[in-house]
């Protein structure tokens, strides 16, 4: 009774405050498996890190709707020589099963002549917890500038 | 006594969706009123329908924060031509007193030589719901290409 009662008790200290820094906690650990994925070349891993009707907005293009064609997009990016992202979360909200995060990103672009040029931007993500309550990107909206 | 049972029905036949619906209504007024502000030429206006603390993340620039910052924002983009803008809600999703929608833009910009191009866009924009009920423009990111 006396663990019961501990264990009850541990959980009514879980503020939602503390519930939320788990929560982000999860999604910075999501990033950073974005960033590991992609930086080594594997546009399915990429995909994966999304809801399974997400969405990209890429600048310059045509929404891309799903996973398999998530995956299509971040290859040919990883093709084209779009290297070295480093994404940063500059607001993190969450509101339910829903976060909205505002970020930072950089990488490195083939230079004309060689080495890489440096390109900087910034990125809206909506993310979704999902029933097996791992949280995914649902919504992903970036362009350059920074 | 009974206008006031009458009044407390109608309240308890307010269902979230219908409230839902209310609120997409006044999303929608609310984006209907910036088009017409922005296309007026009026950048006080267009920034009015931000938060206080309210961000655009414009391409090729740096993050804009506040209001008076979005008015100038909005000012300079009136001033080089950017003309005719159409917003179109794709999704809209509410979560509290916040809603993530994802939409579309149109517009035009001067052409070389006279007359004008057709620009497209898409976006996201989170908007808050203030204590005083109003929906406003939060966060805002776009990008060209549709």
């Amino acid at each position: 009774m006396k663990s019961i009662a501990l264990a009850m008790l541990a959980l009514l200290l879980l503020s939602p405050a503390a519930m939320a820094g788990s929560d982000a906690e999860a999604i910075a650990q999501a990033s950073r498996s974005w960033e590991k994925a992609y930086n080594a070349g594997d546009g399915a891993a990429v995909a994966a890190l999304y809801t399974a009707d997400g969405a990209l907005l890429p600048p310059g293009g045509a929404r891309v709707d799903g996973r398999q064609a998530i995956e299509t997009f971040w290859t040919g990016a990883i093709a084209s020589g779009l290297a070295n992202i480093k994404l940063a979360t500059v607001e993190l909200e969450f509101a339910g099963d829903t976060a909205i995060e505002v970020g930072r990103l950089a990488g490195t672009v083939p230079a004309e002549g060689g080495g890489t040029n440096a390109v900087a931007g910034k990125f809206i993500v909506a993310w979704k917890r999902g029933d097996d309550g791992t949280w995914r990107l649902h919504r992903d909206i970036w362009n350059l500038g920074n």
